[in-house]
Order: C-alpha cells, then structure tokens, then sequence
C-alpha cells in the first residue's frame, strides 16, 4: 500500500506534480445517486485559490476541474470519480535558480534522498497545488455529509502569527481572504501581512475547523479511532505540525474533575472531548486545532548546501505565500470531510444506521 | 478494512477485552532471522505494568506474553507472531456499580452508541490495558529497528500537569516510575501525587519521544507521510488528545526566517521540523511530544446519566490511576517504533536500501 | 500489507504454524449481535478434523477451539473475534527424516529460497492444519450470513481421481467421509482409497461449493469482483490448482447464443454464469469448482536434493492423507462464505440494504 | 477498501466507463528510475486495439495514452503514475436501443440491482474497453520487470471453440491476430470466425501465459499466495470464468508420484506445480491457464426482460467481437506482470532480494 491514498471505503487517490502535466485524484467508494457537477467541486476549489486576495500567491494556478468519470446524468454512480486539473501556469523560471541547491525548510533534502533525484520544479509533488484535488473529493464528501446525515463542515483561522483571531460569526468567514470569523480583525491582519511581505519572511498560523450534526458512532476502537484518522489526514497536509482534538494541549494541566465531559439528560455540558471518545463520535461537534508552519520559501537569505555539499545563500524570488496557513481552511475542512464520510461507509458496515445524539 | 490494525507492510491487529479471556496482538511483516524470545518483549512489557510504583494502579496485572507462532530456534521465521497475555486479575466486583450508567469521559456512552450494547467490564476494549499487546509488538519492533539500522527510540514526560519537567539525562528516566528525565524531580512529583490521590482527582501529563539514528528517506509524500502515520498512531492511543512534531504549535509564531532548519556540510543547524520535512525523514531525530488528558476515573462525584436517561452521580471506587499519562511514555515508544519500522520495510520496497544523513 | 489477511471489511488474519504451540486467527468486522459459542464453531471443525474415518490422517489434531475475545454473553461485540487452538499432537519424528530435504511437490524448497531457513517440522506454514483457524472463522461467517440473509452455503467431492461422483441429494453428504452427494458410490471409493493406500501413492480430487439465497449486487465492478475474490480465496487453500465459476472451462467451447443466461419475468433459465455477473452476483446460486492435486506426502520414494545438492531419494512415512481433497470440502464452503460476508458488508457500506432477485 | 484497486505495494487504480469522458488508471509503488515515455505504454495498447484484423471490432477506440504525472525527464519519479485516455468514438446510437432492456450475459442486470440504475452506454464499466489501463499499466509492470529482475511475461491463444491450437513458436504470436502461436493455424481459424460472424453467434476461448526468469520466493503464504493473487487478477477480468496453474485440473486424476515435480542438481525435472509451490515462486516458469466465455453480444435474437418484467427478444447490433478471447492475450499478460511486480516488491520489503533457483 503506497501512501498516495487516503480513506478506505471512501478513498482518494491523489497524482500529479505541480508542473507536471495535470494534477487529480480518483475518488473511490461514494455511493452512487449523489447529485453532482463540475460546479459543485469549483466552488470550493475556488476558495482556495491564489490571487483572490494581495495576501495570497501571484500565481495564476487555473484550477478548472474535470470530472472524467463516476457520474452519469448528473448523479454519482458509484464507481470511480476521477477529477483533473490541467496545470497551465508553470513560470518555471522562477524556479530555475534552485535547481540544485537544498531550500531549508523545504522537502528537497528529503526527495533526493529518497528517490535519488527530484523535480525541481515548483516543488513537485511537496507543493502545496496538491492539495487542489484533496479540495475536490472534500466538496463531493462534504455535499453526501451534508445530504444523507446533516452534517456540516466549517473551519477559520483562529491565530496569525502572534495576532489570536476569537470566533465570533461563522458568516464573517467566507467574507475575507483570511477565513477570520471577524471582520473587525481584517485591517490588523492586513497590515501585519503587508509588513511581511516587506520583511521578506513570513509566519504561522492556527487553524480550527468543526464538524457539526454528527450522530454518535462513527469510529472503530484501539487504532483506526475517529480521532487518529483526523490526525493522520491533517498531519499529512502540508506545513502542519501539530493536531489537537478538543481540549488539547489544555488537557495537561486540566483535572479530570473538569476535563471529563459531564452528562445530563439535555446532553453533555462541556466538549473538552472534542467530540470523540473511545475513538468514535459522542454525536457532540468535532473541535480540530492545527498548527501550520511559517512558508519556506522566503525572500531573506538562509544558509543551505548544493548537491556537491557546497555551502550556499538560498532565497527564493516570485510570487509566494509569506503565510500558507491562509489557504488552509478550506483544505483543512476537506480532510474532515473524506475522514467523516470515510467513517460513515465504515460504521453502516458493521452496525447499520448509526443512532442519533442524547 | 476494520480499525484494529496498524501499520501495513508490518502490522499489528490488537484483540481483546480487558476482562475476556486473553488480550493479544498478531504481528505480521516481521522479516525472518531476528533473534526473539519471551524475554525480549516482556522487558518492554513489564516497564508498563501497573504496581511498579505507589503512584499507579495497585491491580496485579500479570500480563506474561507468550509468543504463540512465527518463531522458530530462537528466529523470527517471517510468518505471523502472535503474542498472547492471558487476563488472570478481573475484580469485576469494582466495576458492578457501574453497569448501566455512562461515566463521564469514558467511552461508555459511545461504545453503546455505536453497537448497540457494550462489555462493561473494566472498559472492556476502550481500556488501557489494550496497550499492553501494542507494547508487545513495539519491542519487536524497536529490536528490528537497533539491529538492522542503529536507530534507538526513547521517551520520557515532560510535564506532569503544571509541573514541567526540564531533561536532563536518558540514564534517569528508567530509574523512577515518572520516566521523568531527571531524577531531582521526583520528590516534587510524589508530592503533587500524593496530594492529588487524597483530592480524589487525576490530572494529564506531557510525554517525548523521540527516534534517532534514523536514515533520511522514510516516509510517502501527500497522504501517508511519515509524520501522518506517527500521529495516527499517537492519536489512537487512549488518552491523547494532541500530538505535535518537532516545534509543534510553537510553529504559529514562529518567523520563517527561524522555523527552517539552515543546513551546512557538518549537518543542519536547529530541527524544528522534528525530523521530518515533505513527510520523510531527514536523518535528524524525531522529535514527538504527546498532550495526555487527565483519567477519568476519579473519585470525586459527577454527573451522568444511566440508561434510562436519569440523571446519577457517578464516582469510581477501587484502584486506578490518578495519571494514565505515567505509563504512556513505554507505550509511545512501542507505537513511534511500529510507524518507522513499517516505513523502513515500505522504503526498502520501493527504493531499496537508505541513504545515511548529510 | 503481508498476505496473512484474507478480506477487508469482514477479514481473517491467520497464524500459527502446525508444530509451533498453537494456531489460529484474529476475525475482524464481525458485526455486532450476532449470537456466538464455542459450539458453533467447534461442529464445523470437526467435519474436517482428522481421524473421523479410516480414509483421512490419523494424527489426532485436537482441534478444541477457544474464543479468546469479541464476545460478550454469548453475543458478538463488534470488536475482533479470536480463536485459538492448541498443537497437541506433534509426534515430531514423524518428520525428523527430512529436516533436510526438499520433499517434491512441497514447499520445502519454495519456503528455504524465501526466508533463508524454514520450520520443517508438519510443513510448519504450508500444512493443510492451517486452514482449522479458517474453518472457524467461516462457521462465523456462515452463521451471519443465514441470519441475517437467508443464505447457505454448502459444498460436496463431485470427483475422487478418475471416479466422478454426480450429485445426487443434500443430505448424503454430511453421511460419509468423502462428502460425497450420493451414498451409493461409498463403496467403490472406499476400494480404490484402500488400493491407494497399498499402492503407497495418492490422487486428486473435484470440490463442489455452492452458495444460494444471495441477493443481487454483491460485489464490485473492474478488479475486486466477487468472482475475483472467490477464486482468490479458492485459489489460495493448499492443494488447489483450479478454479471455475459456472460453466468454467466449458465456456470455451461454448456458442454465445448458449451461454448467456436467458431472463424471463420468472427468473434466469441457466446458470453457466454461476451466478456472478459482471463481477457481481445475480441471486443465483453461486458455483464455484476446485481442481485439488494429489497429496505431495507418499510413500513412494522420488527424486530430490538435499540442502547440499546431493541426490537423495525422498518418502514419508507415518500418518498422512493418500487424498487431501477429502478434507477440501468444508474448508471451501468456509471460505467461501468469508468472502460472501465481507462483500455483503462492502454493499451494505455503499449501497444500504441489496435488492432481492427478479 | 473499494475493489477498483489491484495490487498493494505496486497497485493500479482503475477508473473510467467506456463511453465518458475518459478512461485512465493511477498507478502507485512503481519505483523511481525507470526510464519511461508514451511510447513504451502505446506498443501493448496497439497490441489488444480494436480494429487490428477484421476479426475484431470495428469500433475506432483511439486509445492514445497520455503520461501526467510521475515521470519527469523520461524517468519515473516514484511518485503516482497516472495515465489518460480520451474516448473518441462513442457511436451511442448503436446502443441507443437497449437502455432498458436486460442483455442475457451482461452485467446490466446486476448493475441495475446494485446500484439502482446504470449506464447504459457501452457496457459503462463492465466494458472490455476498460481493459485498456489495465494494459498501460502492465506495460510498465513488464518494463520493470524485465530490466530488474530479466523476468518475461507471454502469452498466446491455445484454443479457440472447438479448435484446439497448440504452442510452436513465440515468434508466431505477434504476426497474426489471434495471437496464436503457430501460424500455420491461422486459415482454420478465419474460417472459423467467417462463419462464426455470418451465424451471429460467437465463441469462447482459451488462453495461456507464461512468465519466465523470476526468482524463487515471491509470494506469501496461507492468504495472498502468489498463485492466489494470480486467480484474483484474471478472475478479474471481464469474461473469464475459469483459471488453472500448472497442471490446473488435469492434477484431479494425476497421481502423488506423477503430479509431485521431482528434483535434480540440475533443476526440476517436471512443472507440474506451474511454478509456484505453497504459494511461493520455484523459480520455474509460471503457467496459467484462462477460459474466457463467448461474447455475450450477439446478433442471434435471446429472450430478456425490459425493467417493467415485459419479455422482450433482445439482439446486439453494430460492431462487436465474435470472440472476445483474441483479444485477452495482451490483457492476461499486463495482469500477471502487475501481480508479479505486486510481489517482487513485497518480497524485497520482507526479505531483501530474492535467490536464484536452483
């Protein structure tokens, strides 16, 4: 089993370098009769998209999706839905004087390694465009989540760098490039970006994405728990490192007096849990923190070596993300969805339909 | 694909109810011609068991491993190894109270969810003994790992609820039941032990673990990376509700300028990637840290429901652990042993033989 | 993934060697409720159990099944199911002649080139005693799929050499040794088995399974077909060469115009699909057909090497089978129904409920 | 774990239907360095195209293979592989009369009673076009093979209905299109189609292949036998409804002494066991056998039912294969390449390289 394939039942096979030919995915295992179009999928690849804000990559990536297969007449069918998207805008020369130096916090290290040699360009296949088709069989999971058992799906940024951005609408989301859940944040945001893009540098961030309407049930026990496979798709996306389920880090320092969710015959009183215990879902909303990584790729100058083990200056020129963590939410909620429909298939495998909340 | 099997070139399927017959594990992708014998994995074993220490559960656990297939005059044959620990101390009375009520933060109310009904005894598969067979498999795996690439893996607590606990030497974390990484600490943690017993309460705990040693070139991009199959099988283990890797959420503020490791021709500067960069290893140490809530066993009272939806209070009486985080630290270092031994086999399918570090 | 997991949703992982200190296996995806003892199982086993004629091996294998987990009251729990059996009959210097030699037809040779040594003792790995844990787990599978589908699953010896054997009733089978469908050809079985026996020599044998009260739309399109995963099954159980569903190797000769299976608002007309279109079922019975080569263990001495090339000639002696086919039978019917099971789950997970037939 | 994925280590994820938009399949595992273009892919593709001899279809199919991802500077990267072909010639209108009628053989029945409704165009995916991924990705299978391990996968016609064809030359296989290997028989064969056509009936056939130069010891026992996997993969395929290894069922009335292959110093002296001995590679060739059933399109009127139960008479018009047999060879041959490729690599996982045979 090589590791280009998420899920089980629902899985998604992802292909494709950023400056190859095409990127996609093949989705299989969704449940023929969904509804579904091309439109459905670039909605929210679209969200996701550079250059629908100054804050975001330059580059022009397309990303005009094609579904090739698994729907006829406008309903899925049940066999493999294959997604592409035609990479067209390639700029390879900004990417030409890296060719053979090691870019610190990048996997070009890693790569040669590996394999023995890499491609170069646009980092490949550890380019954060591969999260395009994850984006789209999140859209196909997200519309049957929502379809079959009410579930929704959201995520916001909760901190940019240092600046902590509180929840306080989920409408004020979709309303600024920041996935903030407060508009009034947005000017600080912008001018604390606008300095970095001048420094040359770039930051971090914290994602929070949520899953409401789930019933209880979903999840195996001992390994493939709910919670670990949340944990596995997020700390494969790209620039994070770190995954918390509920309370948390918090957790350390909490009692077990306060931690442990009390129940009442109106439902739990707190969610320190996050939504899962034993590894399967409390049918209470699913709490996701991430923690994203500050860009590799930036203007101010880092030590690094050649292939000849030659020391030398690597910067990288162009049009780049000085905070990737922007355009995560969107690819962070997709990873929910494929992880929840994945789940949902299992569970009406061994137990049928699952049973609602309290 | 059901969810008690981790790992897939070496896997491990868990069995087994804490108060059934016999817990159990079968392991199989083990290469033929390593030196095994019941010793070997019950070292690993008994560093787990409950009863070393005042400041763990006083149950008598047993827990003798028998290796019942896959070994033959002393040597791994490459067939599956089953492991068997049979459950000899049940004091089911303890549990009787609780049968038909839900104790908050356990998985009580859903494993009823999901299945419709559920063992009660002793938390039946949601119970921390269940890491007893992972241990089993991990000192399989750690002998595999030392002899055939060099790597060691080691853990040790790092913070005890709000008493952090700094390194200071491997050598004293095998010599006190915290795993803590200085001796000096103990005193203070007995104390905060002691004191929280008498409250009746429980509180988590931070754990390390860290591989070294390792080549760079482990791991699969996009999907199943190295540092995604770590936190799965983290997450999965009860009790972890947050799994980071090398900065971990220290990530979010920190500039790129600092975050990416500069390298030179001796090696590279800092690690903040933990080890692993594009999800492969780079040959640096990785680097884990696990967020361990408090257990849910207390004896302070608190609100539940029972089956009938009538509120209860529920409070457990008989021996438990006040930090279930004290005995995760061996366990962490079974599951991040199991993860990079299945890479290794991964790796050496697909490109051969790994290249060393820089 | 190693290749000791046979299935996906409802899988069966294997271990154990014949001479080793037992064997067995871990069923997992077994869902819940299904009502479960040791008996259900046990009676299965021994249909195939050794001993229970003068026809087949007169090792004593025991064969006492325990469940050590996954059960709770006499109920399935949801969680995985294992079952142990104890060697107890090794009688060892049956085999110490041979430690060394590459008996033909055996996978002494096969198992050396792989693993670099091998457990010579009963076969260790490839001996026919690996398929009880098997058995066990397809009276499992046979029980839910009666249960809850209405389905059986039953087989018989349509071919002893060059005897062939027509079917003549149900019920003849389970009365003598050769699970032959017609008492009346016992006799001239029985003189040709004694003249095999005097001859020191040994034959194969035509297994019959077949599997009706199945509804339409088991199964999946393009690679995992149900036909594929029987004659995987099938094709896996020692001994067999062959496999064929429905009209088999007589579609070769075959007119289109007489093959295909005519419909009418009553039902299907034939059956030379055997029940199994286009990779998934019909309703109609299922008919699947095994080729078993005779036993490789005989008394006639033949041509073999030694772990040093030098030319030796090789017999066994002591108790074995002069047909393993005789026990092929319940063995087939038991893997047979794994397979159904685990695709009945798969349909269930992303189609709901299946349609009945016509 | 949806079946449109053969194969783990080296795996092939299928999708498309015959008449959408596009067909194409996703390779994983394939190790990086193989040097690869269209080219290699485009040769097998042409080998099994319609439209090669007036004895098959007459449909246009196209099949221009594109590479998009995986390989960069005419190398293979390790990276998924995924290959494209665009559908050109639909000619819906000579399906335009069936939508709603049940053809005898096909899998419109069973597609009807899974999913709920189908697609009706051209088989959708019980089509043999999607074969044609399967070949791409066999072609890469062969490459590899052949440049690692000096293994060749071939494969020819041995009967075609009631004439038997039997093997003279590989030479003759590719000039004549039924890959038959003596030319000599080509006239009878004609002849025999010519009046096969003229009846509107068609015919079944049987096919060998053969694979030469691997090693001992790929294979795993008891489950995923090599020559288990073998059966799945050609059971897999559309139209085959029997596989034999080795001596298949003629090993039902051979005899222990004959069927048993014996040893020398200098190699087996028979190959009975088909190259593969308790499920593990000999080293000897692998010999399988395929029956593939008669068309199941033809022009002779049978009897159905439309999806109100109306009988209706039911005939297929326009361009079909009398003998969908002719063109199985190149597809029988991509199967086991993948399979074995499938298990070199698994077996370097476990074991390190495999030994030479005897």
């Amino acid at each position: 089993m090589s590791g280009n394939t998420l899920g089980s039942l629902f899985s998604v096979t992802n292909f494709g370098e950023s400056h190859g030919p095409a990127i996609g995915c093949v989705i299989d295992g969704c449940p023929p009769g969904l509804l579904l179009r091309e439109d459905d999928i670039q909605l929210d690849l679209d969200r996701r998209r550079p250059g629908t804000s100054r804050h975001v990559t330059q580059r022009q990536e397309g990303d005009q999706v094609e579904i090739l297969s698994g729907v006829f007449q406008g309903r899925t069918t049940g066999t493999p839905i294959a997604l592409l998207i035609r990479n067209v805008d390639q700029r390879s020369k900004d990417y030409a004087a890296i060719t053979d130096t090691f870019r610190p916090g990048h996997a070009d290290y890693t790569y040669t390694k590996k394999y023995g040699f890499r491609d170069p360009r646009g980092g490949g296949r550890s380019s954060a465009r591969l999260t395009a088709p994850t984006v789209g069989a999140g859209a196909i999971a997200k519309k049957w989540l929502r379809e079959n058992y009410g579930v929704t799906v959201r995520g916001y940024m909760s901190q940019l760098g240092p600046i902590t951005m509180p929840f306080k609408v989920w409408d004020d989301v979709s309303n600024n490039p920041f996935f903030a859940a407060d508009m009034a944040l947005v000017p600080e945001l912008e001018a604390y970006m606008d300095q970095l893009r001048k420094d040359g540098d770039s930051v971090g961030a914290r994602i929070e994405v949520v899953a409401e309407g789930l019933p209880a049930g979903w999840g195996e026990p001992v390994y493939d728990r709910l919670d670990a496979d949340i944990a596995h798709a997020m700390m494969g996306l790209n620039a994070v490192k770190g995954v918390e389920i509920g309370a948390g880090f918090a957790s350390i320092e909490q009692r077990g007096s306060v931690h442990g969710d009390e129940i009442t015959a109106q439902g739990f009183l707190t969610n320190h849990a996050g939504g899962v215990l034993g590894g399967i879902s409390t049918g209470q909303p699913i709490l996701v923190s991430l923690a994203i990584k500050p860009t590799s790729s930036i203007r101010i100058e880092r030590q690094s070596i050649n292939s000849d083990r030659e020391p030398v200056m690597v910067q990288t020129l162009g049009r780049h993300d000085p905070c990737v963590g922007i355009r995560a939410t969107p690819i962070a909620e997709a990873l929910l969805a494929i992880v929840l429909m994945d789940h949902a298939l299992r569970h009406r495998a061994q137990c049928g339909e699952p049973l609602t909340g309290i």
